[in-house]
């Protein structure tokens, strides 16, 4: 059902995604609601960001192990994200994203709270791929957020031109400056 | 009612947003709804991307106006999103981006195209601007992509870790890319 659930918030957000919408693509059964989430759609969300997060940081991992340097891995993120969107048919974005753009109407404070955690965890992952590629701390978690942020841009921005064109632009001006920033540039 | 409907929009999405509520922040009387928008809430839609894109553009134009390179205009675009950010204590996001990821809900293939518009608007004077400033034609345009694609995801990210660390981080990257791509550098 998360998983379910995760689909439909990145294709049409959150407060479009009903539970029976969720019950009618995971084939789950009704009362499956009420046992696995007994608090409710804040409930799903909290859990489809979660979830969201930890798949990032999984290819986060992928990108890292198949690179040399920051720059090689950020290539390799970049594309991986530009891959799922024509996959997707632009229909695809990020499953933590509507949770933030939803404001209120989502976020109970632990809705939000979920958000943060789920945003700062990637950030922290990609952050400690840099310093393990030889960045010191302090630019590395700087070229963290821009990764994410980035990369959260180019999913909309890409969505809605119906061109992979800014995960290429993006992914061109963040190689560049993990080049400068690598310890062979200093 | 079109202010009154972006502000909601950057606030809470566009599902959440009802045209009761619109009514209510904006005064206008009930009758105005039928009048103004006989195409309804799509229209509505449509035409809040149309005067954020329009803003953007006005802000982009000032950046410009007050800088004498790329580098300088893009600081000084993306802190004036940093400072709408921190004015509105994280709690107004972009008035395109919900129409993208709130997806075939909100879509109408209107209101795609009116998004793609908007964010295709914004970009293009980006590069504009960036060609003045001495840039060739295709970096000024990937430029404008990565400064698009980073500031949209900033709106998002810093939103959600309620810090303006993502534009920071932003910042540092596209003020150095432009750096590298201006004419004294080449």
């Amino acid at each position: 059902m998360i998983e379910a659930a995760r689909t439909l918030i990145r294709e049409r957000g959150y407060n479009a995604t009903a539970f029976s919408d969720v019950l009618e693509l995971s084939g789950a059964p009704r009362g499956s609601v009420y046992f696995h989430f007994p608090d409710g759609k804040a409930q799903l969300g909290m859990e489809v960001a979660a979830a969201h997060a930890e798949e990032q940081r999984a290819i986060i991992d992928r990108a890292a192990e198949g690179a040399d340097s920051a720059a090689a891995m950020i290539e390799s993120y970049v594309n991986m994200g530009r891959k799922g969107m024509l996959a997707s048919d632009y229909s695809r974005g990020c499953g933590i994203a509507p949770l933030v753009t939803e404001g209120p109407t989502a976020a109970s404070a632990e809705v939000a709270e979920a958000s943060r955690a789920a945003f700062a965890g990637i950030s922290a992952r990609l952050a400690e791929h840099f310093v393990a590629f030889g960045l010191r701390k302090k630019p590395a978690r700087e070229l963290a957020e821009a990764v994410l942020a980035a990369v959260e841009g180019a999913l909309i921005t890409s969505r809605a031109l119906g061109s992979p064109a800014p995960f290429d632009a993006a992914r061109a001006v963040l190689v560049a400056r993990a080049e400068a920033l690598s310890p062979s540039a200093r």
